[in-house]
């Protein structure tokens, strides 16, 4: 079977080409196809600083340094998967409800067709039009959230739909399994105690900062191996979870955060997880003066792809495809 | 009568002191005000690069260099005028309609009191609700724009409410006299010869860049108090009239623009226009990193005030105010 | 009683209004003040880079980040504290001596008057000015100095009066008790073994890098706990403390130094502190182009504010004002 | 016939999509095609700053930004054109003959087939690769050469191929027509009169910046367009012709340049000039942080294209393509 | 005799070497020198922004780009002028009146010894240590002076030396000429209309931005030529003569400025004038993203240079040192 | 002995005085020298991001905060070595084997008289002319590489001379002891596993990593030592060892990183290390917006040169310099 894959950078030099994802094919197709990365460039719903829009551009250009085998999961990418850059949802700037439908719509099509999207986003209101997608193909899945904040208010500025809100919505409208979920890495100045209650309160649950420091990386990713168990499940990272001395281009910073190393960490412990889709989000490259938040995020998900690579090495089966949408979606 | 201005700068070094408008007092009244410095820190009109939501922030710091007496039109800002910064409408981010009414409500309170608001962007759209707020207190007025796009497009991705469709929307609400009006400075790639006719066909006159060059800047000047007469004016002044090399902090940039000091040789042949408000948008501090931007657009205002207190200190009357809120505002 | 507090988030977003700290009421009264964050804009005794009175514009725009709960010592600042910002302190660029007189007379009405000062430097020379405020009001109090230098150098270009040499000046003038007193994180090239050996000299206790790595981040918090014992302390944080990954825009960065998660936390277990005032200095904003050093140093000072109002939470006494300033200050 | 042109931009807002140049289709083929944007990411012929291979990039990422219809010359390219953005040409980074053959392999498929290449470089050196593409078809060309430097000196470091040789090196393989050629803005220290005195020599016609100022900007278009005649012409435009203030990303800049006005003013000044190629080269991105120079140099091709697009419209014909290939080339 | 000169950049790279202005010899040594180029590395004059003792390091950085030949004024630099640089004055930051004494005792070896010295700035205050040791020489010179302010102010916070004072401050020492002074360029919001009448009182012409932009470039120059006469002048040139978006790099930039063309023509307007002495001031790398301020700085030197090799090409005399050092310098 | 040695930083302060490492006289002679600092300003080898050229001018900038005095080896540099820095290597702008050949020429001055070399680069292609200049001095020299890429291609687009077949290279010339040579630090996405294993199949011992983080510094630093044992040493430090967040600007930057510490700890667990040669490279400055990398070169250098003056200090053998150069260098 032909597969998609880069272009040989011993041949073509990997600051050559256009700025697709690893560049690799940009190709609206689901036929052969096993991953798709898609970019959702909205940040409607930010509530500090804004411009993560530019974050699949600034994430692609990142990716041109990354080659394909990883040596300490020991797994070649493109031995076991073919992946293409599908381009970018259309959005409506300005209109979060209309383009979360239009997100939805783009990645419902690959879902439901067996392919694993992995977006890039784009603020944290997109991870609604994910999860909306991979809830019409799989049903309710894990959400595994790397976050500096759990994203449960009810609304802000007296709407509901926001980058912080986002994580209620998926609850009330049924795209997760709160009893299979886990939000990693909070801290931070919050309004009060009821911010993160009410991730505990939807039934989520939730590792602080000081949490994951204190019972060390391996106990951290065995704990989200055991919550999703054989479950579907959509692994979601906000950029903020690292420091921002590793990521300072981001719409709400927080400081007191995760290395580069410990992050990596976290995700190379994960093989074996059922992964049915992913994104990186809150990449905001104005505020990214050397390119190291964007070089960051390319490389989670190079890491995401790295455990479907090495799921499918192992020989474990690949999550099954529901094919039933749920109405309304 | 008691006047409110900045404190002594021999005293207090101009980089000192919390960053209001000059560093003006921070008053939220009317009373024995003549001019209310007010930010509009709203961003989710833009169709292209966005964060003009932290403009007010970059303008005012800016605008501590700024000094009280205008060596060109000899006049002395505070000796006429009672200034102060009246703080940020508050805005609902991501929500464009809500955030217009915001702003008309906290402008209209100042205009019905005679106040004369200056507005810091924020992008464009932020001029609908400055022009309800002024037509609120005197009828419709004259606008003189200057700016590279007309902003009289119909809709964007569908929508009627951006920064490129806030002229249109200006016209259809009754809030201007086309006749009376004028667009100074268009230029750059547009989607076709009805982007410009388009404004004309609204009834407004329109000065392309290449119209300005050829007949000089004094000439334009006489143009535009030809053009308004004796009528209210509300000045907006879009950055990027400016060429990106003298503002490259704006959202969407057009190359082959102007000087600094052809702007604001500009404003100063309007001694005499009787202005009732004014704005300055679409400064964008992410991409300004020298803040030579903000640094301009702390002049653009400067020099509406400097026309503000010469046309006083000749003794021309107050605009007066009308005191009858249309309907509906 | 009327309390002072930010504006609620929910509806005037946190990128609104003017630049204050955490956009505090800015008031210049004593009366219901329980803390006052007050600028320190001076840089003349900087010795490398300059441009720190750019540094409480810079900690004041990144404050409007910060949240009125703090999730790991589980307290509301507001519930607890009445605080404000009170502008800057008028100084003299270039003039030191006068400048250091400027600043003890401002912040003195406030320690007279039971205030506890937060100053936003500007260099470390200010310390000596906060000293004798502190001083004026309470006697001799016991230093607590984060920083990768001593700063107890006698003299600098043959001038006496820098930021290298505010602490042996402040032992010179009675305002410390160097046996209640300790400097942390001491690292980085010196001119000779007697720069540290001068601090010891001085009685002050010295933790260097090394020394704080080797016996961990818990018992130097509780070593700083057994040297103040109940004495009242002034917590000086120099942001240089950091690693200039995380901290970059500072005058002398020192590499080797430590990440925001172990500064916080040594913070953290500074519970039951008797603080008098604190301050975080040496924020350099034109080297620190992605704000994360400004973000840092805002978030230094809401860890001081969060021991303050853990502090009134577990009833402990606030620590007495002598109303006796000693002669000469 | 099928053309190629970009999406809607109100569908498909400006900031989303791959980075093609214009967001046009990447298509490597001759078919249907008129006019193939082809990156030259080379930039081992530099001898000052480099950096230039991620001059392609920055192009295309600013290109977003151009609309279809120019204003000025009243055309919509698209309406007579059909335009690919063909990738970047492979080169050999370090290795300047390589990669220069490469280029020309390259780009003689396109010349060849009678598509006109416009090539985004790089630095200068690769205006030897189009050369031998474009005489590869029509026989030698006239150049029109905008920039600051003459290139045309025989060895840089004791090596013949830099950005600094080029011009002299196309004499002498018979690429150009010296006597239709012209250089035109050439300012700037050099190291002796016989640096702009050996471009004479070769036969070019040389316009200095002063020169360029005395005559005025149209008498200098309509000298261009006397001197080319009908012949087939290659258009060369070296950024650098720009002051740094509007072009601070290049390698070797220059003060005392050119607007952006003027710079395009000249190009407009050029409608019917017989182009059969182009190229903007030494675009230095890690030099612009504000990104205008990128969005001049794409408003450069886009004057190019209004110019090929009204050659059209006027009904103007094709440039012959002749077929055969010289020898060695 | 031997002369100092550059490394032959044909062999020796721009870019490589220890940077000293224009890679020149740094010799500390008045022997068989007619030129020295000597760093004012102080900045405690300034009275916003700070940091210009990096300004020389930035100046003679970019001063590699700089070539021997001048091609419109037709003279190679080195064949008329044995150059160095001599290194820095020693400062003392933080006590201004101790830095000027220091900066004048280093020049006035070189000025009685009949070496030119041309000072690379730091903040504008080093003017009056110049002055000193100029006087030192020829007695009272005549002042040129490009400058947005004219620095003539009495004191600032209540002190007598700072970088707005010091134009005053040389006339009552008697280091000047007022009747054969000038001041060109002047411009900017300024405290009141006694800030400009103070220099006309002090015997000084001044000439602002709209003056010269009134009468033109050619007949300023020529003014400037016709105000000195023979008498030995100094030029001053305060790089915020220049507009923010050609020299963005500076401590109190001034929007409406002028163009690198028009800075540079007027100096080459000046051939002819009897330059004792040199500087270029206020260059903030800090605020210098891409350089182009410290560019544009280093061709103003180069602008001075290449004057007084067109003077000795001509055969004008040198002008003659007195030898006689008035008292108290 | 007269020894070189920097200015006393209390008579002139550390921003002042031309640019050489640490201030360091500037003379090209091996009389009475120890160590020598020579910039290697070469990037034609670099594969990504090119510049490192102007890295040797960065690191010499940041290195004026260095001090002679290193607290936790406590010594004192200038007590045990006199050093100089003798100026850049000339090298040829692209033309690789040219300036690896002058690179070794300028080197071997050094290494046969005695005097260690310690360059600053260029991107790590310069490796090979350093290993070159050492060999003729010593024969084939342990090497200790701190990377995260083992540079042992055998080709990169064909050619075989490029930053990442450097190592490779320097086996085959016989230039370096594989058995005694180790490479710390590998990470990053490869090619293939044969990356990595080819390193071990030429005989180095590898460390990535995930095995310095398994086995501690402690024991890295002394695997190093006892793998070195009593041979000539030569340390090649490339900067992207450290996490981006440590050191941006580079151009292969690698996430997931080491930490400053972690660096400077792992140099310091090598007092006594028989060192004849050190170099840090890959420092790109147009990629370190606020200068951290550059500063941390620096001290990288600085912990070079206190292993070297602990080595004397305790009384340790001067390596042996063999005086015979072998053939064909």
């Amino acid at each position: 079977m032909d597969r998609y894959r880069p272009p040989d950078a011993l041949e073509f030099p990997r600051f050559t080409g256009i700025r697709t994802f690893m560049r690799l094919p940009h190709v609206q197709t689901t036929e052969g196809v096993d991953v798709a990365i898609v970019g959702l460039p909205f940040d409607t719903g930010a509530t500090f600083r804004v411009g993560a829009r530019f974050g699949p551009e600034a994430i692609r250009s990142a990716s041109a340094l990354l080659r394909p085998y990883h040596p300490f999961l020991r797994v070649n990418l493109f031995e076991h998967l073919s992946i293409v850059d599908y381009g970018d949802a259309p959005v409506a700037p300005g209109f979060i409800e209309d383009s979360l439908r239009r997100i939805a719509d783009v990645l419902s099509r690959l879902t439901l067709a067996g392919v694993i999207p992995i977006g890039l986003g784009g603020d944290h209101s997109v991870l609604l039009g994910e999860l909306r997608a991979v809830a019409a193909a799989y049903g309710p899945v894990a959400l595994i959230q790397f976050d500096s904040h759990p994203d449960t208010w009810d609304a802000y500025f007296g709407h509901r739909y926001t980058h912080g809100t986002v994580v209620r919505r998926a609850v009330e409208e049924g795209l997760i399994l709160p009893e299979r979920s886990i939000q990693v890495g909070l801290r931070g100045p919050i309004y009060g105690p009821g911010d993160w209650e009410a991730a505990r309160d939807l039934g989520l649950e939730l590792l602080s900062a000081a949490e994951v420091r204190a019972i060390g990386l391996e106990s951290v990713s065995r704990r989200i191996l055991q919550r999703v168990g054989d479950h579907p499940a959509f692994l979601s990272f906000d950029i903020d979870f690292f420091d921002p001395a590793y990521a300072p281009g981001t719409g709400t910073p927080e400081v007191g955060g995760f290395t580069s190393w410990e992050g990596l960490s976290l995700l190379r412990g994960l093989v074996g997880l059922p992964l049915v889709g992913m994104d990186v989000v809150e990449v905001l490259p104005a505020y990214d003066p050397a390119g190291i938040t964007a070089l960051l995020a390319a490389n989670v998900v190079y890491e995401g792809l790295a455990l479907l690579a090495a799921r499918r090495r192992d020989g474990l089966p690949r999550v099954a495809t529901l094919g039933a949408r749920p109405e309304g979606l």
